[in-house]
């Protein structure tokens, strides 16, 4: 489940994993810069409806892409393991400019669609250049390793944040969406506490981090995107915890990031971005 | 409102934040310790009920301290300003080992007992040795610059948090209790956000800090500190981001601390304390 190969000379598509109830009838700033991205009024965007069991969730945002004058989207509505192997879904994401995952429940994308033809085939169409986007459980699927479920609104706990692997675009970041509105800083610590190495990505509502080939994140949307890197962390009790019982986690970063700053996940590095022009216009 | 001067070869007393809830029945660690450090069996402790309107709150720890096997304990119930100059309770405190502060609201506690005899007298005490504690609201009112009420369960927003004076025995941090419970990290961050010299304590239930003369705190309890320091912020869009916007806030240093760790206010250095020891038996 690790990402596919970039071949020589080419660059990996962009990653943005969307913290989910994103802006769908004002500025529609997140889905609006998805939309050029792949492509503007050339964008051929396959939408992946897996994680939702509502019947209409696939076709309301080709509505959405369309209102935002993108070209002419396809549902690849993958529903069963058989789906994942079928010729006509294949070869829509074969001949997709973007790949975009609805919201819903992150088990059922992992559980329907991993290990499948449809798995191999987006983590090539990405490395291939192809821009993939994720809302809610649809962001949460696009790294190597994905929070499942967990409890929220506690202090870090062994027993608060249950992992499993998810589709593997890339295994920097671990992501958590609705971050704020459902207080998930806990879980996401808890997870970066099993093994520091990877960078947590808590995102807020109407909030994406668009994530270029070059490893730099830019925060989009009306909230923030909260950045927890554990890499210096000086002590942790994540051993000796159990499951129930709050972990010590000494030399933790935070960075709040907004609309306009950057993080690269590659040097660890913050900053404000166009929030720092935008001060200074002199 | 600054601390009171601590005369030349003493120790200022110890200074003991709750995050509220403070178990009452079973280990009772926090309640004990507190007994202990105010002289046990010779502890004559006075509990300030201020903040609360309940009738039964100061005879309530009454009990409690009893139970612990402490001195006999008295009830300084300042009602009014009025009573923050009566003679009978300014002896009260003038003869106690240790003050108390219960929970309610510490606006109460604020606008009752600033500026009065009391006020006065409690940080002449505490600079002369005497420990002061206080749970819930009786916690945020003991440092210099206290959170007076804010938004829950947001990102640090300018608009999400209203500072008021405290009572001042230290300003070296702001407090904010019941913290993963009721999700308010996000407004702690957005006090320290006005002003990065303070560090941000952040009190689970059941959990305290318990701060020595050496501005050593220690935590005790069943939950988490979450230590914010600020101090080596590299970015802060505070000034420009307006009232109801996510504030930017690169390179907040974190720690998450439980019982036995311990944080130097002084030095700003986190230790696993006794958690380290616990390990290795060997």
């Amino acid at each position: 489940m690790c990402p596919s190969k970039v071949a020589d000379g080419e660059q990996r598509g962009w990653i943005i994993p969307i913290g989910g109830a994103e802006d769908k009838l004002q500025r529609r700033r997140i889905l609006k810069r998805f939309v050029q991205l792949c492509g503007g009024r050339d964008a051929r965007i396959a939408i992946i409806p897996t994680a939702s069991r509502l019947s209409d969730t696939g076709s309301r945002y080709v509505d959405l892409f369309e209102r935002l004058e993108s070209g002419p989207s396809s549902i690849v509505d993958i529903q069963t393991r058989e789906d994942g192997e079928r010729e006509d879904y294949l070869d829509m994401l074969a001949n997709a400019t973007g790949i975009f995952f609805t919201g819903g429940n992150q088990l059922r994308i992992s559980t329907i669609i991993g290990g499948t033809s449809a798995a191999k085939l987006i983590r090539l169409r990405n490395a291939a250049g192809i821009p993939v986007a994720g809302t809610s459980a649809g962001a949460s699927i696009l790294s190597e390793h994905m929070i499942a479920f967990g409890k929220e609104g506690s202090s870090p706990r062994a027993g608060s944040v249950r992992l499993a692997p998810g589709l593997g675009l890339t295994n920097r970041f671990i992501i958590d969406q609705h971050f704020r509105q459902r207080d998930r800083l806990g879980r996401l610590v808890a997870a970066l506490a099993f093994n520091p190495f990877a960078i947590g990505i808590g995102l807020d509502e109407d909030t994406a981090a668009f994530i270029g080939p070059d490893n730099t994140l830019e925060v989009e949307g009306s909230g923030a995107l909260t950045v927890v890197d554990a890499s210096e962390l000086q002590f942790s009790s994540m051993a000796d915890a159990g499951q129930t019982k709050p972990v010590c986690l000494l030399g933790l970063k935070v960075h709040i990031l907004v609309e306009g700053a950057t993080f690269n996940l590659h040097t660890r590095k913050a900053s404000p971005g166009t929030l720092m022009t935008e001060r200074d216009p002199a």
